[in-house]
């Protein structure tokens, strides 16, 4: 157990969502397949929870995010998310909307690579969760579709605004977030919104097999790759290149790192401990 | 007319450009075809001055940018800008250089997308001023060329070197601002510097039809988009996520969120207002 | 000489690497073709006292960067560099780590445009030095590798977690870094790594012919260009432009916009100055 632990209880069950767990890979499966996987209020919560509590844990170093069925999530439910919000008062939507928010800063900022494993519709917030994803694994099924304002709502939803000018450029997201029309796999690809394309019906064993070698690697160059990603994309140049230096500076005392030298030395493989 | 309105009085006529309005789709039409569209003090101006002013006016929900004749704009005239400027003291030159960067603001500012319809020559200032707007819908003939130091000035000109990197990247952005090479069409849209490709001659109608349907359509979430995508630029990911937290509360006020939920339900098309 | 000279001497001899100076282009070369140009401590501190002394003598207008042998470079020495960390105490490791930091920040801040000329391998430091380029020339033999989680360190070294996604975009830079995989010039060129690809074997000479233009054009309008583009990935837009209108009012009084609006005039190619 990590000696970072509180008087905070794990949770016993996640019941708006699928985990399972397997020697330092986390799957989280949406799953509500009859539904598309739309999302509820308690899908939201349980991601929005879900990741702080596996960073505390410790033993995870590589999630996949993917959806049971024919898609990977077809975004909030129209009933009981858009329904709901229209007998919400002032503060209830603010605190909706800052969770929804919240989930994406976790996917951002959880010590850990995350996957997205996508076939068929991602749409809305399902496109913006896979969209905080480190890596998209997509197969030619996938599509992606920010249709936010196609329910009346502003394209920029849960960070979008944010992220899609960051990963596809200031042009390609203002079409895609002010139209919300589908990305098809191939543009996906070509505009660099897809990491990896797979054959179809390929992308959960293309996921799991990356997160499979990100958390059998040197997980903790890993880790922190992303953080440096995430932080950088909001500091200056001379700010980013003194964090990379105290980063390495760290990681030049780390296990793998002693390990890198003596294997490269030894003409072997590492063999890598994620420390 | 709306409530915000003080003691300032509209323009009666805006000289150095032709404006139409129709249905909330307002035109600006670059109108020297003999000179290409070159710009003067007076064009530079109007662009600063119309937009603020469409923008208290509160009718406009979508504007396109274009020119008449062989080309969109050839940028700034040679003999009436760069001839006068060679004439002018330290403080009118900061006076001048002000001025059409406050164009581009105002072209990313205003509550409304702004639609470029580029055909032939988009040159200098006019190369940028397709920049700045929301969208390029743009036919074969189009060629971008950000000329600045052929004239033997920087090609950080009215933000080209802050917006460029940001739709293009920086390694393409650099090459363009440095060389000031032309870009034809297929490389445009190559690196997404485009966001429509016409057909020869209908860059023109193809903008009108984007700006219709954006005008048509949920016009309020489409103004929010825009603004949180200019912002976004220049924020960190908590604060993006908090912005578009408190944005999307507000929206779940408005008429038209309330209005594709009636829709959806009832089974028909939403009736958007824009409100 | 430059007015702005103190009481610091020029070095005399440069010994980690190769310095030629030809008619306001320097080239410097990486010149360990034995061990693929791996890097050294003497060559990174060559690197970071060479820029800003180039810089002080104000006689560079353009700078090749290219490498001896089969190969760019192929990153730090596994001997003379990761063997000796292992025996660095932690001050010893943040000198070392912000050395080549401080490296890729005067490639980036140094006052002329800098060109990579990539062949073969450009490997760990040495994918980043290019990185920081201003232009990346390449022929089809060029393979970038960011391959530094495979030695247990985190990819974002030397400024590459700000500079690879401001540059291909968030999703490919994670991948690259991450993964630490091997990109080809086709695919470098299809992401907007490479700036131009060169027949095989012409990437030295084409990266000449380009800081050789460079270098006999308006060199004060590319430096300011390349100084803004620098500057501006850390600046809002308000503030952008505000540089902007400041920069260009001051070449406007430069004797190569005078020039060029003379030879305009007189129908005759302008001859710059650089001033």
């Amino acid at each position: 157990m990590s000696p970072f632990t509180g008087s905070a209880s794990r949770t016993e069950e996640w019941r708006h969502l699928r985990l399972t767990l397997d020697a330092g890979v986390a799957t989280v499966t949406l799953a509500r397949p009859g539904k598309l996987n739309a999302l509820t209020f308690g899908a939201y919560a349980d991601l929005r929870d879900l990741l702080p509590e596996l960073a505390r844990d410790g033993s995870v170093r590589a999630l996949v995010l993917g959806g049971e069925g024919r898609g990977f999530c077809s975004g909030g439910d129209v009933d009981e998310i858009i329904g709901a919000t229209l007998a919400m008062d002032t503060g209830q939507l603010l605190d909706f909307n800052r969770m929804t928010g919240q989930t994406v800063r976790a996917l951002r900022e959880c010590p850990f690579p995350v996957v997205a494993a996508v076939h068929g519709v991602a749409a809305g917030a399902g496109a913006v969760l896979a969209l905080a994803a480190d890596f998209r694994v997509a197969d030619p099924t996938a599509r992606f579709a920010f249709l936010f304002t196609r329910v009346g709502l502003s394209g920029g939803d849960m960070g979008a605004a944010y992220l899609l000018p960051r990963v596809v450029g200031l042009g390609h997201a203002t079409r895609l977030l002010m139209l919300g029309e589908p990305v098809r796999a191939d543009e996906a690809e070509r505009i660099g919104l897809i990491s990896q394309l797979t054959e179809e019906g390929r992308a959960g064993d293309a996921a799991q097999a990356l997160a499979r070698r990100l958390a059998d690697g040197p997980a903790l160059a890993h880790a922190q790759t992303k953080a440096l990603l995430t932080a950088e994309l909001d500091m200056p140049l001379a700010a980013a290149v003194e964090l990379d230096a105290a980063t390495q500076a760290l990681l030049m005392n780390s296990a793998d790192y002693a390990e890198f030298h003596a294997a490269f030395t030894e003409k072997r493989p590492p063999k890598w401990r994620g420390r």
